[in-house]
């Protein structure tokens, strides 16, 4: 039976102190809700119908943007008076004849097989609540059972002492079929001390009806934690990247901090890869066959190939253009890498060298101090220590080729466009704005002088 | 009723196996005694006495000279025979008429709230003395109690059986009408093993001279912790770090990992802010709306304005002169921001780049590995990669100025004093030292020159 | 009685993932296998015998090359049938006379003192078992006990209720008389599902025997542990981390923060050194009198002489030829010390600055963006920001002296060899390759020219 998603997302968050609606915070680099969605996605929903209200605006301009296919239903809930009025917002535009799939635009950690079971367990006939089992259950609804099915949840305010040690309890998310929803968010009433219409309160309706009310487990905790602060927002920060720590520790990745570990986006690893103490990986990246990856690393965006080391303190953002490392490719510690930087196999970047928009041959070294923009280097080209690509006149960018074998001497700077033929030799201090030839010397250097017994200034 | 504050800070702590007498040494940047010595003024402390011992002049010393107002009287106690010999040195110097508050110089987290209420218990009659649960309290003192009063602090190898199952302990910490102290104080005696006077002889003359003993807990054991070895320095230092985090989140700011941050002073935050993984926050620190600051940055005693990001591994310390990055700014990564750099609105200041004591108008840029010290630079300057102010010449510095509108190529350097006016462009690796004119282009530059036919040199 | 040491290492480990044998995964930068080993030789074990399989001849070649002293034995059991089945290997090589200590090549955190006792609890005589307290043992084998003496070890499958209970599990470590082990590895049967021989069935003929049977327990699970995947790898290494942060701490050196520790080597430090958080520490590293390294360092195979400071972000790596930093030298942020750096007392490295094979007299300074490589560095030696050795002529090294109070001015080149004598100066800009004279000014460096009403390119 086709699954519809309901994403609950009109929430406020007052303790985020955020001028960023919740749900669009983020976790592992990405809004709250996105992840709720990819995992609604991931379960091969109809459709997705989101809920918006405080910032709805931006939630849902963010989300058509974002979106891969197609864009998310919207429905607005204004004003916000409880969860069961939110959900008849949906009325309208849900289709009668699958099952409803309510979720929360801020529990982003729920995994696609947890949302599995919920929905079998609801197999398009029975009212499926998400449950969890919690160490203190204190202040939270507990599913009252007899056996399998479930009779109540009852407040905690209202638990009588024996109820009060249920342990299970209400996540929030539930599987309905859609048919039998409608009938239910008809009947809710408001005449609480809040004045609210409670989603919950159809668990009463599905009893008296006969209709057979379900649980599902989370598997853990975590599944089902939301986010109203940035305390908790950060300690889902922390749940989300052990979770991806331990996956990519189960595909064979060693990394030498599990705690110290950040992932916002994809990482594809080959065989022996290793990753020291508390890197950073942004985008997507991908790791060959034996990459080794220092400590204190910042690496977005890039495909590093098998053999390359990526030493301490390297930073590599290829943005949208990306980077690409080459085989057995040495670079840092100090480096920084940004879009459009290609190195060959082989290549050597050493610290405090810059790579932009350039394209360095197998074999090429950069190895201190340098700045290599908008060029195409050779193999085997020695960039020296201080040398600098004028690309820019301050206008417009120009193109530097560095023909192979090159070696350009320290400090030089090559003023674009300009091209140094193959086998040339580039002294020292230079700034070289004309092609050179083939194989030529090319300086362009005052003569040295000495003025003896010269008087150095003094200290005033 | 005046509270009067004590300090314990004689004790030698031989297993912080350090040449830095215990109390001095830091949680959170600051020593530990300063800690303390704090949290009395929050209460309004009218008089606060130190009693020194191991280390005195040097503890006296370093309290004098960071004394925010009046600095506190010294006693000493040498040799030192005790927690109730310690405080008998005090005796002179306390008024009669208050409430001594005494406290330990090495328990650095303890919170005002907690000695407030503790003072309150007293209230100038009563012998009050400060408790915890805990979870093991193996060792310790038993508090023993007859509903509310305490009847008996009993040392853990004196306890029954039933007492060994209390778990609240005395603390060390007690606020005492200062009269009765003084009395009490007279009659201690050191008729035991160790040939010591215990400050806690002082519950026994106070139940038999009907005077009521009450306890106040403390909220945490972490409050009453104190510090003996490195290990225990580290545990707090980690407490109080996470004490920070959790206070700075409850304020809306963001951070990636609480349990990497650190904040050794003081740190202010508009709303919005974002705090990557790994940072450390020195001396004062503000950040304004939107500020984002990236993994792995050390920032101290600078201003950083609304919407600037700071991106990886940038360190900021502008000691006693500070530093501001203006709003919208960019710095970083592996960007050094030094005393008195002060950079306007949108500044940008990337990749080893270092700037000291020098101003950027808004829109300027230093892109790629420069230095600017001594410098003032206006608007819509391009500072051009590799390029350096030769502020220093062995003996003085001077400044360099290069006015709105500026092109600096590369590998350039201006030799201080000088002036590059208003929309000049200085050519690629010309060593500028004498002032140019409005608009106008200066290059200092030997010809390019070539030879043909090279031998380059061979491997020996 | 001599101990013979046998290391069980023919194990494949294939959840680990990878093409490197499970003993030569790496725990504080060390092939398990050798944690081993080096625990059994400071037990002063006769022979060290080496049961290898998988991967035998990677594990066999590592061995031989890292041995310091004899190399251990090795003996090869393919195919592998069973833990009884590889120490039935080791026969030949084993003697009769002492006692056989059976450990496994992936259990790297066991302690000396645990096998200590371990092997006087065997006494040569008896059956002495390694045991611990679980947690948890479901799964593993109880350990049956009448009174001191062990009956047997009973797998969970097989345990009563009652055995279930039982927290003391088997942890597959064992002190057996040689004599005694051969007789009983030559009765092992094979008679069981899997078709293997199991070294735990000596208990049983132990017992039959009349041989006393005993068990020595480790004192923290962690001892114990073994690794099966990158996991559990990742949690030894933390917890080997953590046992040496905490030796380091019970010493004196303050660590900001245990948890961001690692140390894959040997750290040798003097009283009063301060650690900030997230150094990682490599090869053999000292650290002198009140030495202070900042946050998020890189520090291998080094010594840092008394009241040394290391900034922020500073990468040293001595490799082989080590790196020396002298009393009161301060370095970084952003330093690189490379091989052969010596830095005298009182030298200045700051920002963005790479030093290699160079020495620096006292009170040496290069502060900003150079590179000093093959250099020879006098006493009060300014180098100017953004100079550099030019020290490698494409083919050879060469060397570069730089004489007592010379001032090199910025963005300079000396291209090596070349000697700046004395008290010289050299010129911003230059590039120097003649030697010059005894105080002496040297310049090469083009005239200031200047263009006026030039115009700049545009925006195309």
């Amino acid at each position: 039976m086709a699954v519809d998603v309901v994403v609950m997302a009109a929430g406020k968050g007052t303790r985020m102190k955020s001028r960023i609606p919740k749900v669009l915070h983020r976790v592992g680099g990405r809004p709250m809700i996105e992840h709720v969605i990819a995992t609604a996605q991931a379960l091969g929903a109809r459709r997705t119908i989101v809920i918006t209200g405080h910032g709805a605006e931006e939630v849902e301009g963010f989300l058509r943007a974002s979106a891969q296919g197609a864009a998310p239903a919207f429905v607005r809930q204004e004003p916000q008076l409880g969860t069961g009025h939110a959900v008849q917002q949906v009325v309208p535009v849900l289709p009668d004849d699958g099952i409803a799939l309510i979720l929360n635009g801020d529990v982003p950690l729920i995994r696609p097989q947890t949302l599995q079971a919920l929905v079998e367990k609801c197999g398009g006939q029975r009212l499926a609540l998400l449950t969890v089992d919690m160490a203190d259950p204190t202040g939270y609804g507990r599913i009252v059972r007899s056996g399998d099915a479930v009779q109540a949840i009852v407040e905690h305010k209202d638990a009588t002492h024996a109820q009060r040690d249920i342990r299970e309890v209400y996540t929030g998310f539930m599987a309905v079929p859609e048919r039998k929803l409608k009938d239910w968010l008809a009947r809710l009433k408001n005449d609480n001390a809040q004045g609210e219409y409670y989603l919950t309160d159809i668990v009463a309706f599905a009893v008296a009806d006969g209709c057979e009310v379900v649980a599902a487990k989370a598997g853990e905790q975590v599944e089902v934690d939301g986010v109203n602060s940035p305390l908790q927002l950060a300690d889902l920060e922390r749940a989300f990247q052990l979770r991806q720590a331990r996956a990519l520790m189960e595909q064979g990745v060693r990394l030498a901090d599990p705690a110290r570990f950040d992932l916002r986006g994809e990482l594809q690893c080959a065989q022996d890869v290793e990753i020291d103490v508390n890197c950073v990986f942004e985008g997507k990246v991908s790791l060959g066959d034996g990459v080794r990856i220092g400590p204190n690393c910042v690496i977005a965006n890039a495909s590093i190939a098998a053999g390359a080391v990526i030493h301490a303190f390297t930073h590599i953002d290829g943005e949208k253009l990306g980077v690409q490392v080459g085989e057995g490719a040495l670079v840092g510690p100090f480096a920084r890498l940004r879009p459009g930087a290609k190195l060959g196999a082989e290549v050597h970047i050493g610290n405090f060298v810059e790579v932009k928009n350039s394209t360095m041959a197998k074999g090429a070294k950069a190895n201190h101090l340098a700045y290599l923009g908008d060029a195409q280097v050779g193999e085997r080209v020695n960039y020296g220590a201080g040398s600098i690509t004028a690309n820019y006149d301050g206008a417009n960018k120009h193109k530097t080729i560095i023909e192979a074998d090159v070696h350009v001497g320290s400090n030089c700077v090559l003023v674009a466009p300009v091209t140094i033929a193959a086998g040339g030799t580039v002294g020292a201090g230079s700034v070289v704005n004309k092609d050179t030839k083939t194989g030529a010397l090319t300086v362009a250097r005052a003569k040295q002088a000495s003025i003896e017994g010269w008087n150095r200034p003094k200290k005033k």
